[in-house]
């Protein structure tokens, strides 16, 4: 029988989901976990591997069993095995043929900033420190160019294996709550540091060091250099993935 | 010179605000920072000392300096020696007859909390998980027993050393946005683990396990018996201090 997982994690102390010899990961904290619980050695496949440091609100992942664990109850028997930075927030029986990658349809990554001259204790773990705040209509039109199918070659890092680099994003939501500032991105898939990407070039445009035409170019071009930087991983969190 | 501090810091890791030997503390820290900054040995003096494991987003603090470092701008010269845990936010010199226990006139603790059946690694950090929901109404009306002048004995811890256990509650607000609940304690002082036995009291209230009657008993009695749990510190957060 095939499980099918939702589950969130702190990735501040994880090289990452990918299981790594001698680094800690996420993958191998859930194998172990399933081990734990059943007995039985197995491989959980996740919809995509979030790279070190990156966190997870929503990801979700599948594993096949022969346990007589209920499946709307394996959350529970793995969570006693977890530790607090990773949890499985839910469970159920895999629908016939769903495959954790293949089968996923949008997934939505966030990025989390916050406005203040020092950066703050209490705000570090989960969003980047802006000194200053960026335009964000600026950031809104920018962000309109990248919607739809494109080929996203310049906002994905070098030594990406993906076979093609078009990809689609249905929407990008930049909101401001006070002293807090997200981008929220949806996409049918995402190249190798693509959001960290997105995410570093907007707030550029919103700081007017990247213009319009910089991105239209580099969609055409394929140009890395034309954007912004890639943004460190603890200000980005898989939100949810929908099948 | 007297310089007044403000700071916040993430107590995660800390064995508390005070000075201890062989243990990781806040004050150590900051006064570590004082000497690489200015080559000084100096006491730094908080407001009050926060416990093991308690967070501050707006605590003040004092030392006295023969620094020649403008007032205002010390903050920057301690953050370059502080750890991403704690930071300076800003700096000043304080007034004359200053005193940063003894000139305080209001504090502000807030304990948070949050809905979920599964702990959640991204909320943990700050937040005591919650699985089921609190009766607002019955909270709120349980905390107005305690606003004013009171013998809070019975929600001290024992050992506490304080000369008298009458503190007064000037506020306390209660609030729920989404599946997040903050209790908000304004007073004029706390004794020892006052604020995690009035937020397990009053989840006890929401609850229904602990009754008007017995807080109202305990205002009297002082029997620590009556009450809710001392709630874990994580949840705990010095927001300010008003001179």
């Amino acid at each position: 029988m095939k499980i099918k997982l939702t589950l969130s994690y702190d990735g501040t102390n994880y090289c990452g989901w990918q299981r790594q010899k001698n680094k800690l990961t996420v993958q191998e904290s859930v194998e172990n976990a399933v081990f734990f619980a059943t007995g039985e050695k197995t491989t959980v496949t996740a919809s995509g591997r979030t790279d070190a440091g990156v966190h997870a609100a929503g990801q979700v992942a599948e594993f096949n069993t022969s346990s007589n664990i209920p499946p709307e109850k394996f959350y529970k028997a793995l969570n006693v095995y977890l530790p607090n930075d990773v949890k499985i927030l839910s469970s159920e029986k895999a629908e016939d043929g769903f495959h954790a990658v293949k089968s996923a349809k949008k997934k939505t990554y966030e990025y989390s900033f916050y406005l203040s001259e020092v950066p703050l204790p209490l705000k570090e773990r989960y969003a980047l420190c802006l000194d200053r705040r960026p335009n964000l209509s600026k950031m809104k039109k920018t962000a309109s160019l990248l919607i739809g199918e494109h080929d996203f070659k310049a906002f994905s890092a070098t030594g990406s294996s993906a076979k093609t680099t078009v990809r689609t994003i249905y929407g990008i939501e930049i909101t401001e709550n006070g002293d807090e500032i997200k981008i929220a991105v949806t996409g049918n898939g995402f190249l190798y540091n693509m959001v960290r990407i997105i995410a570093g070039t907007l707030l550029r445009a919103g700081y007017g060091d990247v213009s319009e035409n910089d991105v239209s170019t580099a969609l055409i071009s394929g140009d890395r250099k034309l954007l912004g930087k890639t943004l460190p991983a603890k200000g980005l969190c898989l939100k949810s993935v929908i099948y």
